[in-house]
């Protein structure tokens, strides 16, 4: 037997570089299966998260465990775990993989049955899968170019489902292009970006899109909010244009996992980089908030 | 050793009931696995394909896998099986399953690799996976109820892949409805079913939406256009509303696995129904080259 690939639920030492779990079973991500009749094989029929994880210390998890049930309801999935129970198996996880800093995702999907659009059976349970991961701590210097494209998602962008196509092919387009993210738009009004949301500061005030069914309601999004009205920053939450994200002062990409990057392209046009002062207290105040709550 | 889990292909009898493949391994399809890091299961980045299989013929097996590559292509996954190699597969996998009227569905992942938006390393293989089963044949005298609900779908409904979240929505509140299939529109404008492609007779003339972005290209639909032409119908492919489709003489509803079926109710008020000359001389015609086509 090949040992590199035995179960290591009995395995107490932080040995592992990454770990997956479904259903009960851990075992390395290479490792692991899945049965060919998950819905979420077939029919992207399941909702995800991403946390960041430093020092052991899952960055913002409340957020992420509220918005995750909230997308469990929208879609109507049926999850037995408690949201401490889950909670718990989330740590219990991170903590089986060595490093400082990690990537934690999960799904549940509405479980495996015979492939109908229809809901299965209520008897059929939901599917939960853990993924525990390294990863690199997103730095304050990255500076990002990007592209626009049309945004062709579905209509409800709020729901955080494994119906992520148009997003794989806008982050395709935005790599082929020498680019780090894409800036989706309808007709012009800009919604987000393929795996991001996206600010802009014009005369000191930060603009975002407004929470609706266009965009993800962003954990980092919201962090980003709390800390600009912290700092006393004027916040506006309206539909913006492809024309005054060209006119900015500074453009920001928010995410889980890079968390808050200027921006300096679009369309290979030089745009932002005319506020460093507003922008770098923001930044700082975020990073400050994340490393005084993944302290070890 | 559960002998009913054992891989069955070194059975050369018909004795399965169903039957799953996954990259050369084959088994029933509630044993099969597929990796926890095939794109298909968190992304739903693949392409699929459903057939209807009667006799052991496949039924417009060409057109399906035209239909297929040129998905394959728009979504540019790269699947090293020539047309004719997937076909032999496709038909040696019919073969080992018993009945006389099978599903035949298959479907191509974008590879498997670490979850990242990007496509993976062009050394890294798409995932073929198919599944036989039994399924009835379709009947003439089905009758559908139907439900309208807005269309929010991605933008290329045109590519049949494996983002099915909204269709999976839209079939169960149809379903919840007490109805068959779920009619959805764009502001009134209407795009096709949730798995079916729409049309409706009016003073002897076929209607049904335009191929572009907004529907599938059914091989039923093309099927029906091409039955009409023959018997001398007119058939006019335009974007149609709702209340077009509420004063129809008939409604019929596409699909592979339903084929053509009348439909007689839409938001629970009575519809269509008032020219089943022409509307029997339509399926007659569908039927009439299926069963042609499938005979022993």
């Amino acid at each position: 037997m090949d040992e590199s690939h035995a179960p290591d639920h009995q395995n107490e030492g932080k040995t592992m570089k990454n770990l997956g779990y479904y259903n009960g079973v851990i075992d390395q991500i290479d490792a692991m299966r899945i049965p060919m009749n998950d819905r979420s094989n077939y029919f992207g029929d399941g909702i995800y998260e991403v946390c960041l994880v430093a020092n052991g210390v899952i960055f913002a998890l409340e957020d992420h465990l509220n918005r995750f049930y909230d997308n469990l309801d929208k879609v109507q999935i049926h999850f037995t775990y408690s949201k401490q129970a889950l909670k718990a198996l989330l740590q219990d996880m991170v903590e089986r993989v060595e490093g400082t800093s990690l990537s934690l995702y999960w799904q549940v999907s509405r479980g495996t049955a015979k492939r109908s659009h229809v809901f299965p059976d209520p008897s059929v349970n939901a599917n939960l899968m853990i993924m525990v991961d390294q990863l690199n701590l997103p730095r304050k210097d990255m500076l990002y170019k990007l592209i626009t494209l049309p945004d062709i998602r579905f209509l409800r962008c709020d729901i955080k489902s494994l119906n992520l196509l148009p997003n794989v092919l806008a982050s395709q387009a935005a790599k082929e292009a020498g680019c780090d993210e894409a800036v989706l738009h309808r007709n012009g009004i800009v919604s987000e970006c393929a795996h991001s949301n996206l600010f802009y500061l014009k005369d000191q005030v930060l603009y975002t899109a407004p929470l609706n069914h266009l965009i993800l309601p962003g954990i980092t999004r919201a962090r980003l909010i709390a800390c600009a009205k912290r700092l006393g920053i004027a916040v506006v939450e309206a539909p913006f244009t492809l024309e005054e994200l060209k006119q900015a002062d500074e453009v920001i990409v928010t995410s889980t996992t890079k968390q808050c990057v200027r921006a300096f392209e679009l369309d290979k046009e030089a745009i932002a980089l005319r506020d460093p002062v507003t922008f770098t207290a923001l930044q700082d105040a975020f990073f400050h908030e994340f490393e005084e709550e993944t302290k070890q």
